[in-house]
Order: C-alpha cells, then sequence, then structure tokens
C-alpha cells in the first residue's frame, strides 16, 4: 500500500497542468460564454496522446492504467472542466472501439481518434431510457449484408461535432442481452441531429439528440458480438465514472483554490476573510472533503487497473462520491465569493454549473447507490 | 395561536396566483433566456397593488401586513422567482421612501411608485463592502443647498432600468452611524451605470454598477434624518429578507410540485418514478424541509408586524432556513429529472440558479449567522 | 393566522415549568442512573392536570387542544424528557379509554388515570411488527362472554409499573381491518411481564414486553367496535408524534439553554467559547433549527385540533423533522461540551441517550416517510 | 501508488481478527454493562505485539509502519471498541517512552509496556485546558535531584489502572515551549484518583482525575529536553488521532455488517428489510462513508510513516473525517434496527456511544479544523 504518486505519474500530472493552465483555462470562460466546442484544444490535447490515454498501444494510445488517465484527467479539468469531461468521454468511446472493433474498424477509427483529429460519442441513452439503459429501443434489425438502424439517442454529448458513435442498439430480445454496440460513422445516411440542447451548464460542448431512420450498419461496425452491447456499455462507463469524477475533483480542486486566494485578499470589517474563524472551518471542511473524494477515485480507478472482483462498486462509491463531493465544494467555493460568486467574471458559478452534471451523467448518482446497494445485499460476500 | 389563512389572505393569494400564472409563468423561461427585464410586467402587477403592497394605504400603497405580503409574494414567484424578487427590492424602496420620505419626496415618487409606473432600485452594497455593510465609502458631502454625492454600489438590481435610487451614503464619520439614506432620480447629472453584470441566474433583471460623480443632491431627497440611514437600511433589509426567502420557497413549490408531477409520468424499469421508495422519501423530505421553511418565513413576517424585539433575528433565521431550503430543494428536483433536469426545457435549472443567489443577497447567510449567534451570546435574554 | 401565544396557554406554561423546574429537572440525572420509574411525580403532574390534558372534561380531563397540550409537554419535557414522555403515552392512552371505552370502563379508568392515581400503557408493537404494525399477532378471538386474548407485545413503555393496558389486538382476518383495542387490567389473570429491557436512554420507565396467554376478555373492556382498533391506535398515534416531537424540542431547548451558558463561561485560549466564531454560528444553526422544529410541531398540532384532511401527514411531518433537529441539537451541544459532554456530570450525554428512541418509536421516521410520501405520490390533491 | 494490502500486513489483519472475534467481542457487551476493565485481554494483546506496534523493535516493540498499526488496530476494534482505544492510547504513550525516554527510563519500562504486563497513561487535558492544551497549569518545578510535580490532569483513560503516567507539565514559562514531558510511575508518593467518571460509554475503561501534590520526580523520568513536552505530546498526537479514528472506522464496519445481517433477516410487510429501496441506499451511503473514511486514514498514517511535511494536517482530516463518519454509520446501523437498535441486546447502541467520544479527544473535531485551516490559511503551498 502507497500513497505517493510515481515519478512517471508526476510528470503526466505536470504535463497535463501545463496544457491546461496555457491551452484551456485561458479560454474556458469565454467557450462556456460563447458555447464553443473547442475542437482545436481537443486536437493539441491529442498531440500529447490525451485522446487515447488508455487506449492500447498497440492501437496507438498510450496504453496506460486507468489511475494514470485520472490523475492527467484531474490536471486538465483544472483549466475546463468541459472540455475534458468531453476529453474522457472520447477516451472511453475510442476505447472500446479499440478494445472490441473488428480488424478494419479499428484501422478505419483507431488512428484518428488517438490523435484527436477524429472524435468519437457514446450513444446509449433514450429519450425514454435514462437510468433503465437496458430498455432502450433503438434496432438493430439485421439484413443480408448488416443490420439496418431506426431509433434516436438523446443527451449525446459532442453529436453533431463528432465523426464516429457508438451506438447500443437492440438486435434482440428485450433486456440487457437484447443489446449490441456499433460503430457508425456520424455522417452515415439516415443520421440527423437536433438542435443543440439548451443546458445548465457544459455549454462548451455541443449535446444533441440524434435520429437514425433506416441507417444502414455495415456488419463490420459491429463491437464485439450481437447481445455483448450492454455489457461493454456497462465495462466502458466504470471507466467513465471514474474520469467523470475525477472531472468533478478537479474543478472542486480549482474552485478551493480560487476560494483561499479571495479569502487572503478581500476585507471585511478590517480584516480578510481569511481571519474569520467560521470561514476557516468551512474551508477545512472543503479540503478534509476533496481529498477523501481523490482518494476514493484513485482507490476505483486501481481496482478497475487490477480488475479487482468488485471494481464496478468501487467506481460506484468513487463516482457517487466524488461527484457529490465536487459540487458541494464548488457551491461553498461560491458563497465564499458572495456577490461575485454569483457572477460570470469569477469562475465559481460556471464550476457550480459544470459539475452539476455529473451527478446526472453515466448513471445518476442513485443508480449508484442501486449498484452498490445490490452489491451489500445480494452478495454473500464481505462488506466492502 | 391560529396557522390557518384569513378568508382575506386567500383572496389575496388566489389573485397572486392567478396573475402568476397568467403573466408570468408562461414567459419566465424566456425572460431568463432574453435576459429581459419585464416592466410591462411588473406594471401590471402594480395595477394590482403588488407594487406597494405594505406602503401604508395614505401613501397609496395596500398597508397590507408584511404576513400578507409575504404570501402574495410567494405566489408570484412560483410564476417567475426574478421578476418578484425585483417586486420585493421595488416594495422595500417604495415602503422606505413613504416610511422616511420628506412630503415632496414622498409626492414625488410614491404614486408612480406604488403602481408600477415608475421603479426603484435599492443601493446599498459597494465594491469593498459586502457584508460589512456599515463601512461604506459613497460620500454625500454636505453642501449650501444639499449634498454632493460620490462613490460607487455595485449588485445593483435593475440599477439603469429603474426611476429612482434609495441610496445609502457616508454624511459623517465612519461606521454605521454616519450614514445617511436618499432617493436620488437615476438619471440625476452624473450618474452613470455599468454594463449589466453576467450571472449565473436572475437574469430577467438586470444588475449593474452605478457611479456617483459629484451629483448634486437636493436637500430635500434627504429620508429621515443624517446618521439614520444605516439603521434605515436595516431596518429595510428585515422585510427585504422575509420577502427574498419568499421567493425560495414559492420557487420550491413550484419545484417540488413538477418533481411530483415528472415521478408520477415518466416510467422507468416498468414503473412510475413514484413506485422507487429511496425517490418517494426525497420526494417527502422535500416538502417537509419546504413547510419548515414556509413557518419560518411567517413566523417571522408576524414577529415584523408586531414589532417583536427579536423581529430583527426571526427574521435572519427565517432567510437562512429558506433560502437553504428553497436552494436544496430546487436541486433535488433537478436531480429527480435526471438529464431533463439539466435542460433549459424544464425549469428545474432555472430554479436552482435563480434561487442560488438568495443565499447571497440581502445579507449573506453567513451574516445571517453572525445576527443570530450575536443575539444569542450577547443577550440575557431567553433563547429564542 | 397569529403566531403568539395565548394568555391562558402562557400561564399553562408557566404553570408547568415550574413543576419542571421543582419536581423533575432536580432529580432526572438520579432517576437515568438508577432507572428510577418516578410514580410519585407521575400522580403530582396528575395533580395539576397533566394526566388528562387532551381528556375531555365530562372525562375528568383538562379537554384542551392538542396544540396546549403541546405547550405544556414542552416545558414539561425541559426538566426530564423520559418522564414526561411517559406522561405523553399515558395521555394518549387515557384518551383513547375515554373517546372510544364503553360506560362501565370508562367509568373504572378515567377518574385515577387523568389524576395519574393509575397509570396506561399502549401496546401495538410486537417481536414480529414493528413498522409493519398491522401485521400484529396477538388474537383475541371470540368467546361466550368476551374474548381470550393470546400473544406477546414488546417495548412497552411503563409495562408492569401501569394499571391498565390498552391492547391491539387480531379479532378477525389479517390486515388492520381485523384488529380490535381492549383496555385490559394490567394484572388480569394470564399476563406476565418480562424483565425490564436495557436501553440506551428512557431509563426513568421500565419498558417490558408483555405476554397474554389465555387471558379472559371482558367484552365491556373492547375500545369501539370490532375492527376499528387499528384506525384508532393510528389516531392515537397522530397525537402520539405530536407529543414525543413535542418532548424532542424541549429536551432540545434544554441542551441549547446549557450549551450557551457553558459557551458563556468556558476559556479557552484566552476567551469565552462564546468569542469563537465557528461556535457561535454551530449555537446559531441549532436555534434556527429548533424554532422551525417548534413551529412545525405546532402547525401540526393545530392540524389535528382542526380536523385537517391532512392532519396525519403534518403529524408525520412534525414527528420526523422535530425529533431529528431534537436529536443533532443535544448532540451538537454535547460536542461544544467537549469531554464534559461526555460524562453524566451534565446532563447532554443523557438528553442524546433520551432523544435517539423518539427518531424511532411511535412509528420510525423512515415510517413517517412512508407517510408522507404515499400523500404526496397517490393524491391528487395538491402538494402541501 | 497501490492501494492493495501487503501479504504480511493480511497477514497482521489475521491474527488481529482472530484475536477480536475471540478474545474481545465475546465479552465487549459485558466489559461495558459492568464498567470492566479488561487488563488481562490487554495482557493476551501484548503477547501478540499489540502493545507496541510501533514501539521500535531495539525497545522491545513491533516497530511496525503507522498503516500497518492501523490496520491491526481496526481489525480489534471490531472485537470491542473501547478496550481498543485503550489498547492505542498505551501505544502511543509506550512509544513516547521508548522514544524519548533516557536510557534507565526506558529499561524500566520499555519491556514490561510492550507486552502488556504494564500499562501506561498519557496526561495531558486538564480541568481549565482541553482544546488549549498548551495553557496547562500542572507545574513540575526544578528542585536539586529533579523536579516537584503539583496540578491535576482530567478524563484520563486508565488512571487508576494503569502504571506509567506520561505527564505533560510546565517547567517554564506560559505557552507550548514552557512545557516538558515526564514518565511518572503512577504509584509515585503524592498522586492521587479520583473517582472513575461516570461516562456516556467507554465503559470498559476507566477514566479517572488524576491529582500531582508535590510530586517528586526524578530527573531521569524527564522524557526529552526541558520545553520540548509540548511538541512531543502533539506527535504522539498525530499517531494518536490516526488510531481513534481507525477505531471509528472499525466499529462502524461491525455495525454496517451486523445492519446488513439484521436486514436480510428481519421481515416487515412480507419481505425482508433489504428489499426496501430506501434502506438499501442507506446501507449504500454508509459504506460509501465508510470506504472513503478508511482511505483518508490509512492515507495519514502513509504520511506520517513517510515523515510527509503535511502529515499532522493528514492526521486532523482523517480524524475529523473517519470520528464523523463513524458515528453517522453506527448512528445509522442502529436507526435501520428499529427499537432493536435502542437496547443492548444488540450491540449498536453502544457502538454509538463508544464512537461518540472520538469526535471529542485527542483533539475535538473543531480543534482538527483549526489545524487543517491553518495550513490551508497561512501557508503559501499549494492547497492538498
Amino acid at each position: 500500500m502507497n500513497f505517493e504518486l510515481s515519478d512517471d505519474q508526476k510528470a503526466f500530472a505536470d504535463t497535463a497542468r501545463q496544457f491546461a493552465e496555457q491551452a484551456l483555462a485561458p479560454h474556458a470562460a469565454q467557450w462556456d460564454r460563447d458555447h464553443h466546442f473547442p475542437v482545436e484544444a481537443l486536437r493539441e490535447a491529442g498531440e500529447l496522446g490525451f485522446c487515447g490515454l488508455y487506449t492500447p498501444e498497440e492501437d496507438g494510445g498510450l496504453g496506460l492504467p486507468r489511475l494514470d488517465a485520472s490523475i492527467i484527467f484531474e490536471e486538465l479539468s483544472q483549466g475546463c472542466t468541459t472540455t475534458t469531461a468531453m476529453l474522457t468521454i472520447h477516451n472511453m468511446a475510442t476505447w472500446m472501439i479499440a478494445k472490441w472493433g473488428q480488424a478494419e474498424t479499428k484501422e478505419r477509427w483507431c488512428p484518428s481518434l488517438v490523435t484527436g483529429e477524429k472524435l468519437a460519442s457514446y450513444c446509449l441513452t433514450e429519450p425514454g431510457s435514462g437510468s433503465d439503459a437496458a430498455s432502450l429501443k433503438t434496432t438493430a434489425t439485421a439484413t443480408d449484408d448488416g443490420y439496418v438502424m431506426n431509433g434516436s439517442k438523446v443527451f449525446i454529448s459532442g453529436a453533431g461535432s463528432t465523426d464516429v458513435l457508438v451506438v447500443m442498439a437492440r438486435t434482440g430480445a428485450e433486456g440487457p442481452a437484447g443489446v449490441t454496440a456499433f460503430a457508425v460513422p456520424a455522417d452515415a445516411p439516415g443520421i440527423s441531429y437536433g438542435k443543440p440542447e439548451e443546458k445548465m451548464g457544459w455549454n462548451a460542448q455541443p449535446t444533441r439528440m440524434i435520429t437514425f431512420e433506416d441507417v444502414a450498419i455495415d456488419a463490420s461496425w459491429r463491437l464485439g458480438d450481437e447481445g455483448q452491447g450492454f455489457k461493454m456499455a456497462m465495462q466502458g462507463l466504470d471507466g467513465g465514472r471514474i474520469n467523470i469524477a475525477t472531472c468533478s475533483i478537479g474543478t472542486a480542486q480549482h474552485a478551493l483554490n480560487v476560494a483561499r486566494a479571495y479569502m487572503q485578499e478581500r476585507q471585511q470589517f478590517g480584516k480578510p476573510l481569511a481571519a474569520f474563524q467560521a470561514l476557516q472551518f468551512k474551508l477545512a471542511d472543503m479540503a478534509t472533503e476533496l481529498v477523501a473524494a481523490r482518494q476514493m477515485v484513485r482507490l476505483a480507478a486501481s481496482k478497475l487497473d487490477n480488475k479487482h472482483a468488485d471494481a464496478t462498486t468501487y467506481c460506484a462509491m468513487a463516482k457517487r462520491f466524488a461527484t457529490d463531493v465536487g459540487f458541494n465544494v464548488c457551491n461553498e467555493a461560491l458563497q465564499l465569493h458572495g456577490g461575485y460568486g454569483y457572477i460570470r467574471e469569477y469562475p465559481l458559478e460556471r464550476h457550480v454549473r459544470d459539475v452539476r452534471v455529473h451527478q446526472i451523467l453515466e448513471g445518476t448518482n442513485e443508480i449508484m447507490r442501486v449498484i452498490i446497494g445490490r452489491r451489500l445485499i445480494n452478495d454473500e460476500r464481505d462488506v466492502l
């Protein structure tokens, strides 16, 4: 048991921090305001390897453990939450294509996905199936030379600006066992995109509905076997949950740093805010919760790296805990800024708006509790 | 002791509810999106008496108790949080002019303020004095025929679109005893307005900095006596805190209603969300906290109406408690909506953004704790 | 709407406060230590009318509204939580006998119950039926001249030291409609008592299991009609929940008062604890929550007095909220005392142990959420 | 970075678990009830090395890292919280004697302390100095051949049943720099012991006041140099805080295990408690918080082992977080048991009573916030 970063991990973190400070942080507020999707910044991130962090080396990725990826994403999200979150989704989808794609599909997409030249979206959620993902209704009906896809997906990050869609669709009976995954070119005939959703935050990436109308799907686009798609989607999400939890703690760290600095500068009643004990206690609790959240995320990443039998449960715990802590820390940091926390001139209100969705997506925190509870209740093994 | 609304109070509530449903609710989302200040709706509200609810009848107001005003504002805020909040600030400023204005000032402003033809802003906060309001630096230096005002005020609701400014300025020594209040025409020479602040919410009302540069102040514009301004400002805020707390509970009630309806409709795992026990418990807690918050607000309003010796403390308690509950209920309602809670198509994310500032303005919730704590600690009287 | 106590209510409160200070407070610690059931104090309370507060006047009670009873119990519980809690249970059972007893049963018990000469227990819970009270298994099988009762009841307050038992037993089919209530003499042949439970708190009253073995039940002991017993039990509990919630807020008020005084005396780092802002904030929050809890309890009592259609829901809300607040306030007061809070020389640790059970009995706070949630979900009426 | 236990750590944990199950768990309830100090069990623990876990090997201890000690204490505290807590205090005091004792003092005490034949107490707190430990008033006035000690210490665990006292006393000026530590034989002439404090919990160990009246102190009993005592006391507490936090998580783990089992057995409304979603969610949150708390404790232990510059801050964070989580988990487990949670037949109420003091001693959780806040505010280094 060892809690220190290795030299490699420190080096990764340094690189990521520099990139975050130079390429993300100076623009994040503007991207939010303009609802600008910074494709160029994602490409730059790709040049540093950040688009295929845990994609195997043989597929062009860095082949890093999830733990190392989390360390990197944490630094990046201190620069821009939304862009980093998009990057994590791209990493997840890229990893899925690399892991389960057929040879020609991998050849087609991996080289340009790992560099960020091309971008990927993850398409699971549907209008009628949010938490109950396995009830999805989009169909991929077998044809002579492949499938034809019909249905729609909602809340798809990057949709309309990405190049390939990892789509979970029904090829068989109801339930999870009837679901198959596909890597579908984003511009395949029959695919149409809704208008960008107007969201509370995550404005630096477009979120759209995608409609599939008789989209011809080549058999080679299938990922893995028929009926394995739900399982793959969930495996993707194990890592996805670590990633999104990471984006919460990185953002919260930034909020905490900003709040600390503000408390040292801002004078009220003849002394800095930092001199008020109640505010010091608040800051102390924020820091404590944040350290705990970071440990949870790294623990879960490590469990996933080690293929621990309870990795999914640890990922669910980390996602629940760290996204809740992340929101609370950002929200308290906003409060510590008083009126200045509420305006866009300071980053706090953006941080609150951005991390809020982390408690919802990639499985709501309620679904995380279902996963954890099920493990505790149904299982004869020891409590974790 | 009696917890039921009187027939009059029910009638007021009905009128307000109708107005909210017809004149506010249908437009609230659009006003937020467009950053539109609905002056027309405020005028309509004025026609119903909502611009001078507790302004004395002899000054053209309805002369209602604060309790009745709270009942009305609660209904209104279910239609639009921001517009109602602006209305409460206008009511507070109007009441101050009516209560402490000199005869000609009252004649000049009250008739058109109580009808909403003209609007008023409350100008206390400065860049360097937020929570420490008594340290304000804007000066009103005595001249032969009045004063000359210099300084700046920030976070002024309605600024740039209102007609009269209730300004607290320093006419004497440092500290609260050196502060005097004035009713200054918004277009007096030397007043300039900053650009609208970009805020997290409260977008349906402009918030600007105001700069006073050698503004000639007529002696008749002074409210009450020199040195009484800080006391007046605080008395205004006692009511203002009830009002803003009211806007939180009205908004939270709307969020709760919407969440309840959504839970009954939305199906997941083959049954409505309403069938899931953990979500039922969540809803039960939201409703319970909200009922408690409403009681606190009404208790405080009643104490203010009765000029109870602890009225200020009760107002501080109500503001702290109800604005925290209001935020939490809205935020939980957002969560119950999953991804739909995060987009503007549903009102939840707007509610969260709007009520967030209630925990900050008219005295942050930290300052409320200072007020309550001081009463408990310094006072020999019984705990409340 | 009016939040002030009437003169009568103030007079009741004064009497109760005096009694609490003189007859309860000086002994409460000792009673806890010795596990002494202060029958004598209950009799004295009876002399003041406190044993039949809401029992109708024609049955010898004071016939007070529940609101007035709550005001009285709140004062009493500041003197001794456990004794007051026992008194509230006695009041509930006495009221049930007065309300639903047959003439001779009322004549037999009411006169001595309202004076506290005799004491009553409420017997609903069974080993296998706690929250699921309607599944109770104790039977009262009809015989020629009455019933014969078999079964057992657990966690019965006062058991072994009371004179009459209000017992809910099954006379019919499964479920709530098969339950009937009886007023059974505590010494009826076939009744046996277990040893006193060793509890965390509530040590000033004995809690025992009661076993009924072929107990002959006279038909005249039946309360109301067959099959009405569950409904009666629940009606009794509506008031019982207000009462127990009241005991939590009275105890919390005492804890808060003690903590405030301690903070003013205790010196650390050269100044009184009261001078530390973080502790002031803590005290402010305790007081605020407590005021809110008191309002909830009084609101619910008032709804019950007015036979409001939602009285049961309000009682559930008040019980949930006030017993949680009560525990938290006592627990924070303990913390503010540091090591002194943990020892019996100070009352805090006793308060924590005593109020802890209020979150459990007369319907756990989880069952309260079930009641509130059901009303919100199943009902077409507005949210409260 | 590596989150898995080593084989050695697993072996230690197994040994400790066996000892806890066989020598502690079967007796813990009885020891609590009888207020019995199980000296014999402590001796048995000593035979396994548990009395000198991190005392250096050259002084007879196991010389383990704090991390390993925490792993062991966690298992032990699942058997008996109070006995393990006493053991941790003994370990701390033993380590202090070994680390700073003069040769003859080490020879005199270490061999029998590491085996548990003799026991040690840690004497810092005084009636007037709790959180403000540095203001202690017990004096050790220099004499020709040593010192003479006068004063009193309160809340001393084990006092009256231990053999050596590590006493912090004032040899110099006011403040921390005037404090010196001594290893004083518990039976030295002039030492008298108060009656055992009656506590909420921790009943399996005596807590007494100790009075020093002209106690002749041999110069050889001094630990380290004059004026170093406060620093030593604080260094001892860094580890002590990890230890006490560990006792909270071990106890909470036991409470969680018991609650899980109860939920699977206990039937209500025709199904096990485990089938109720709201209770599952509760259990899930308890487990999640507990995993986070354990990580925090191990992180802090590791920082202490590595002599990290922020070790003290990490220890404070771990103590604050884990003792709060520990209390909450035990308290929720009690609630999940309903009425059965409140009686001594089940261990839950004992767990709640026992862990409650962990939030207070070895520095209250408020003092932990002071330590953390000071590091964040005063320090130019990055937030942790």
